[in-house]
């Protein structure tokens, strides 16, 4: 298949290669970056622009984008929007909010081009060697791109979800869970690593991941970066987070449903990427006000 | 009424002198501090030590104790029970835990002496111009005390709650609905004070405090603190914590009542201990391992 | 002063009240309730519609708008938006989202009327003597109405917050902290009900709002309801929610504040909503497939 | 090897196959069942009393043990800590509170008996095929039973973990994790659940379980009973404990480790036992209190 590919970030790139590898035919571009020369090796055709990607590829065009969420995103489906013609197919790969992408999705409709919502999850050995994929949008656009996105997909590793929306949709919960166990896997490594055992953390994540309850992907991760700091001494407590907690969390709340962990998970976040709060300042005057519990001072 | 007084710490002080001006006659004693001059001119009697203080008293003896749990309260209890006689009545006003309270009551019974196990709230402040009171234990031992106990009490601020271990268990939970309320307030100033306007927060508690739904006396003590320190930047927002809010949520554990807001303003505050956390540092490993997100490095 | 008042509920009726005993002359129209014959009596001016109060009213005109959220208060104001002069000046006093309140403001700015944003706290009985209001808007047009809204707060009940839409944020704010108030002492309340000993809750309510660190109206409105219900067997547990703890979570999220006491108060208002989950289901069946755990069937 | 085997529950039952095809000769004993007439075709010796149990093993015995917590280990503990000889070496396998084990090795060490504390996980599958194994206690005397608990176990599915009370300490961790995993799955499904798209449940957990970050056993668990009630209509949402998420808690607040997952996992199943809550009645009387908002009665 004949497919013109945006964004040659760390999930990009794996993902062409991985394409490549299958045998299709992938006409790259990203702005900021130059294909690598084993991408080239393996057949990847550099655009200079995205007038020139689509200039590259038969009608009608099957384009995926992985670019970051906001700007990034936006610049260029407003100009794929505008280039693009009737019948093209625009995959948009990243992880997007669901909501905005029912937007897009009806804006190209109107142009006459299909949309498509993908999330994409796996990690970067994912987009390598077999990722898992959650499809959004028209059904028959789906079906039109549907042999790529099978090639790059680990067996069974693809659901065509529904409307638009519905596949960055998934997604979005999909990363709320994700945090929730996340965050449940480390409280459980700090009451370890706090007790008055002597636990070998990796010897810990091995063993649990053999044949216990809680095996699964993340302790497979958790036991490799065990193996390389075991102690993790060189790695902060700073847990960044790109937005689809945040999401899961506020449609939570819309459908009020009660999400706790998923809450938790992003706000110990939030939290660690302070190192004071005025929160804590809030309760140590107030301690000092009614009990004369000492505070301390900054400096 | 002839009372004995044994601890002269922040509590403890004002409380002699309150009974003092109520005309009682009180025998202080305090391992390691002595009386004030003020209260000695109040009239306080400074024993010099336990048996000296028990000497000074006419039976039955009435005996306040107010030291800190742990060890000192453990000390002291022990040495009455040795040489206190049948009939004389301890009075344990700290924050014991309610359970140790009942094995004290069985013990101090066995030996003919009452145990009232009383929760005292109301700060410094209220302990100097009238504390609240909840108290368990022998009703009669009680009402043998419940004069000094009345004054000095806030108006109707007294309770007789039942069998031992009951005052302590109230004054428990009192505080663990303290721990809910502190954090709610604080985490609301948090985003107020983050938010885009520009608010005067000593401004903002004040009229809090006036006619709306949230008046308390913590939005008064924090209106204090932000008149003394405007933006609270004196102070560091590590909040420690005693015990009873830890006690509310096992209990409410062994009880099997969900308490998310008591147990998180508990959680939060031994998240402001730490500087960084292990649990974050297996977040960040983590996303590092499948997505290859930077981590920040300890130096 | 001579006011116009739209809204006729439980808060706008007690505050129309309030107004007349001040020696305001208040024009008052509701769309579905006439003003009672108390509010006659005590000179309250009936209009038939908003084109008739707006007519009634010496400009520039002062209205007072107390209306529910959503579609009722957004239909009152594109009428008055279209009906009022220059130089008038509206009072949204309801519970309004403040971002919308921000539009709203720009949009009467175009028409060159003022829009204040009052947040209202104190309940029906503040309404009725004694509010405590936040007010947001251009400063000018808060002066030229600063005298009736002093009059219907308590002493010190009112606050010129600042720019539009930082009256209805301050409010959304203390109502987050309301929740997480309510459902510390809920909490607290549901432990010493379920505890072994047997405590008479209007009298534990009672003591802790004599001289206690807790003492705050919501633990005299819970004593009050104590005191009609000892146990509240007459009530079902199920909390309501109206929006601004929902938008104080949102705001935390988007300002990265972790917020775990009023989040988990929303959410514990939600569970309520529900007599079984989905959430549970799947726990449950998880439970039974590795463990063989029975399950409950439903009938 | 010879070994005893106490408890044929399912987990006890499904073990012992599991050694008996493993060419160990096992003797049996449950105070309630007989062994199935498979096991005793495949070798199980059934004893009729612990007395009986022993004399038919060579010494130094090795027993395991696996009954339900509480009063059913604690008497088959005592007991036999009272037959036993030194030298014999118990192993408890089952869900023990990690200081009890403590506590029992060190009354079977004055005995001159060696005790070993093994958490066993993998539900009943894992128990017949290939469980995972945490062993705490005395290594000489796991060094003697290793080969046993390697056959049973899964390929790289044990760990020595140290001394006594290690292995069920980290079992217990183990099952906080597993909570904290499955309530953010299943919040992250009601989510689903709930949204306005129209997912296939199996298909969605299918999918996650090919590819996906969050690929795990207890996602395939959740597909398996999908695959049978598609969306769990027959299954109550009722979330039984059986104390190691508790004892996670209550470790973590000892050692002062934030654990809002784990905990908010726990307190959530406390939920969904009940069918209304006090704490609700509390926030619903307090919003009738102020704002006349209605309350729903009871019949």
């Amino acid at each position: 298949m004949n497919i013109g590919f945006i964004g040659l970030g760390k999930m990009g790139a794996n993902m062409v290669e991985n394409m490549l590898e299958h045998g299709h035919e992938v006409v790259v571009y990203d702005k900021y970056v130059s294909p690598s020369l084993e991408l080239k090796a393996k057949g990847a055709v550099q655009a200079s622009g995205l007038h020139d990607l689509i200039n590259k590829l038969p009608k009608p065009r099957k384009i995926w984008v992985m670019v970051p969420v906001g700007e990034p995103i936006k610049e260029v489906l407003n100009e794929l929007l505008e280039i693009l013609e009737p019948h093209d197919i625009v995959i948009d790969g990243g992880n997007s909010n669901y909501k905005l992408s029912m937007d897009w999705s009806a804006r190209f409709k109107e142009a006459g081009i299909h949309f498509l919502d993908v999330g994409t999850s796996g990690g970067m050995s994912g987009a390598r060697h077999g990722a898992c994929f959650m499809i959004g949008g028209n059904e028959n656009a789906f079906k039109s791109v549907e042999k790529v996105i099978q090639d790059i997909a680990i067996q069974d590793g693809y659901l065509y979800t529904g409307p638009s929306g519905s596949g960055h949709f998934l997604k979005m919960v999909h990363n709320g869970i994700e945090y929730g166990m996340m965050q449940a896997i480390a409280e459980g490594f700090e009451v370890v690593e706090k007790s008055s055992f002597n636990y070998d953390l990796e010897a810990v994540s091995h063993v649990w991941n053999h044949g216990s309850v809680i095996r699964c992907w993340l302790m497979e991760l958790i036991e490799n970066a065990f193996k390389k700091d075991p102690d993790l001494d060189g790695i902060k407590g700073i847990m960044a987070s790109s937005g689809e907690g945040k999401w899961t969390v506020e449609t939570a709340l819309d459908l009020q449903v009660p999400t706790p962990v998923i809450a938790l998970s992003l706000m110990m976040r939030y939290r660690s990427l302070e190192t004071d709060t005025f929160t804590g300042k809030v309760v140590a005057a107030l301690r000092n006000e009614f009990g004369g519990h000492a505070v301390e001072h900054d400096d």
